[in-house]
């Protein structure tokens, strides 16, 4: 079959047969020669030349100190265009596109911003962009990347200008147990109309059981940060009007203030109770000539009240005023200060309230610079005038002054008022009767949003009147010594009152249940976290 | 006998006789016109021309209400001279000067000013006078008068430009009990050497029964107007530098931080237990990201200690935050903030700590704008310099912390001073151990005239290590879930550090005993008033 010992020439279909064989191996070897480059890059690859630009870092022992400037993500804006920054964000959501590219919502409190991460040679490797997109949300991480102008407003962030451009991701504190519920689900609008099935709703219940999670949302960040601005507005007001913060004890030797429910501890080889009020210390503070006092401090109520208003513990924001002449002068005090906690909130805060209607859908809290003031028995008539039985107006109750609340905000356009001159009969043993008619007192209740925020009056210091009064509610003087001595010792007329700094909250963002405006609150059923 | 029939002339002794009986009868008409004047004077006296311009007031029922401007004390000066005033006062002492002046101390918590009244026709009656000098001391007065300059100083009152001349005085509140002691006894020096049976000294159990009495003090109205201002400033630097005030729950579901000693409370069916600090709420609050936190609330410790810086109940400030690099960050955050509460009080409150110098004399507390910064080791050296056994130096016990600072103030010139990584042994299991040598810790303790102020550390964030931490001390990880869950869910690092105002404000003003700086202290054996 060989052509060279001279025999017959090739065919030419021989020829053909050759040339395609040539042809074909050297597809062969080009295709091997491929394959051999390709598994060659492939290699390359898992090189992985990303590494030390991601990973979990060793837990966080303060080994070094460099004094790195960290971003605040709410301060970025297009002006940052191509700068470096270097930030600690949770990650609220992550998604891979592909397997070359990354988009995460990184959140610090209130603020979000878009983050993404793609592929690029000698820089973000495949592996680095797998391990972003593994991450679990809620991760908390360190980021560092370029600021970079957004073509277009981002509206799944709560900064729309910027997105940033990863160049390292480094994993500070990772999640090691299933997330009960996703922040996502916890942020949904509590009074959008709920389509069956279209997602989940989280209840009260499990949040409060899983408080750390749900604070996070940006709701919650809101509600504890006008929380915060509630108490601050409170006392720089007092503060500025010549008040001076005390701190009273709250382990009593006695049961305080007849008939409520107090909380009995274990006191060494005796008893104590838990203050249910600072109303005696105050007072005290006065008689020992303190002149004007306030407190924000826990009080305690055992009462067995499953509502969405009552807790066990809550924070009170108590006052207590000399008088000069008239207890209109405290009444007018409280009027004041509770108008520059409004206008503060509504001036500085307009951010956080924006945060929370997004959740709590509510018209904005009304109120007027001159504050409607009726007394009992005007707003006995108005509720008769609006077809509430007279009889069953000895005393107001929550349903009928909730209705209270709606005839005003028809007549007066607020959200914000006071009733005053309670009857007697409705006040505690320390109230002062009125001096005309002993079955009135000069007592006032303040109301927002049809809601009791607060309860005040002015208290009799007449030793001996105060025996008579308590007498006549039965309560013991000679239970009630240390308090009734600072009165015998000399005491100025004086009033005051005592702020749920919880329902201010509650209902100036219209939460409908005061848990929601407690850190980790306490009823008679919860005790956790 | 008569010589009217003509006879004899009278004789010469009969005519002297009859001259003499003229001048008797004269003599005797004077006296009797005399005596008739002088009653006539006496009953128009008697009428008590002072009517309308003194007495008791009816008791205080909010009348009227004329807005009627009242004066300050601590605002009178002699550019006043002339000026009509009206205030309301304590008189602090009253003195007669014969029947016709009588001297009031008038007083306004920490100001007096000196007030007289005399005799004078047609408007201050003798009757008015003497009722004046029969008020007793304590009872509260409303005056009326003429501020005139004193035509020298007045030593015996905070005011010595001026006095008050009284017009009108009427009682506001009297007093119905015996005072158990003078305010003047109990504002006496505490350090100045006793004289025997010179005067009373008030003991601190006594002052503490009739705590509202004690705190009329100008020292006590002084020591608990700087415990205001020490809260004050310290929110006004957290708020500065972004921390937001939060409000955890005293009432626990379990008893928190092992070991320590806890209040039990009667919770309804169940049983409650009394926050010992806000360590596990504020950590908590980090890990649902509130970054910066703050809590100014009581602390519950049933501990049976009877020293003189004990007590079941005290004031916590306390704060917590994140951490970007190092937990110098927090140490170096609480050094200034200790700078500007320090700073703060000498700068705003020179008066009422001169006030307290007067009762509590003391070396005025100095700091250095460098914080001396000593590591354990490096006190424990100290310590062994200075002559103290190593072998008992395993911890520093209240003796040695005296002996420091005593060492350090000789070495720095300078009350206050910080010590960091502690054996790791001595601190409770949530503290970051130092990332080198596992025997020591990232925790630090400030100190004030070498006592303990402030104790805190970086802690540990990551929730396997800190199981294992709970464990290494005998805690139980199951019993403290709500706690941990926070942690599996993602927690940045983080540190903080817990103060006892109430220690901050005895030291600051070397009261010597922390009860003096508590409004109503309670400890094993008081819970009254």
């Amino acid at each position: 079959m060989s052509s060279a010992d001279g025999g017959d020439a090739p065919t030419k279909s021989a020829l053909k047969k050759a040339a395609k064989e040539a042809e074909k191996a050297k597809k062969k070897a080009e295709k091997a020669a491929k394959a051999m480059e390709a598994e060659q890059a492939r290699a390359a690859a898992d090189e992985d030349y990303s590494v030390g630009r991601y990973g979990k870092l060793p837990m966080h022992q303060s080994q070094s100190c460099q004094n790195r400037e960290r971003t605040d993500i709410s301060t970025l804006t297009a002006q940052d265009d191509g700068k470096q920054v270097l930030l600690r964000a949770r990650i609220q959501t992550s998604r891979l596109q592909g397997n070359k590219m990354v988009f995460l919502n990184l959140r610090q409190c209130t603020n979000t911003v878009q983050a993404l991460m793609s592929v690029t040679k000698d820089t973000i490797s495949k592996q680095m962009v797998k391990w972003a997109g593994s991450l679990a949300d809620e991760s908390i991480v360190l980021v560092e990347g370029v600021v970079k102008k957004s073509p277009e407003p981002i509206k799944s962030a709560s900064v729309s200008e910027v997105e940033i451009h990863i160049l390292e991701l480094w994993l500070l504190s990772g999640i090691e147990s299933r997330l009960p519920f996703s922040l996502e689900d916890a942020s949904r609008s509590e009074t959008a109309p709920e389509v069956e099935g279209q997602f989940n709703r989280v209840l009260l219940d499990t949040r409060l059981n899983n408080r750390v999670l749900d604070l996070r949302t940006t709701t919650n960040q809101a509600i504890f940060k006008l929380q915060h601005a509630i108490g601050n507005l409170f006392r720089d007001y007092l503060n500025t009007n010549g008040f001076i913060e005390i701190h009273s004890p709250k382990l009593q030797g006695s049961a305080t203030e007849s008939g409520a429910s107090v909380f009995k501890v274990d006191y060494f080889k005796g008893k104590a109770y838990l203050a249910q009020s600072p109303q005696l210390a105050k007072q005290m503070a006065i008689a020992a000539d303190f002149e004007r006092v306030y407190e924000i401090a826990p009080v305690f109520r055992a009462e067995d009240s499953n509502t969405h208003r009552h807790m066990t513990e809550f924070v009170g924001l108590d006052l207590e005023m000399a008088i000069e002449e008239h207890y209109h002068e405290v009444r007018d005090l409280i009027d004041g200060m509770f108008k520059a906690i409004f206008k503060g909130l509504k001036e500085k805060y307009r951010h956080e309230i924006a945060v929370v209607r997004q959740q709590f859908e509510a018209e904005e809290f009304k109120w007027e610079e001159e504050t409607p003031v009726l007394t009992f028995k005007e707003a006995v008539d108005l509720l008769v005038e609006d077809g509430v039985d007279r009889e069953a107006l000895d005393d107001i109750n929550t349903e009928n002054e909730k209705r209270l609340g709606r005839i005003v905000r028809a007549k007066y356009d607020t959200d914000y008022f006071i009733v005053d001159k309670f009857p007697l009969a409705l006040r505690p043993f320390y109230t002062m009767p009125d001096p005309e008619d002993p079955t009135l007192s000069n007592s006032y209740d303040f109301f927002m949003r049809g809601e009791e925020i607060m309860s005040g009056a002015q208290r009799i210091h007449d030793p001996d009147f105060l025996c008579e009064q308590m007498r006549a509610k039965g309560v013991d003087p000679d239970s009630m010594k240390g308090y009734l001595d600072g009165f015998r010792l000399g005491c100025p007329p004086h009033g005051g009152g005592g702020i749920g700094l919880e329902r201010v909250l509650m209902l100036f963002l219209k939460l409908n249940n005061i848990r929601r405006a407690s850190l980790f609150p306490r009823d008679p059923k919860r005790l956790e976290p």
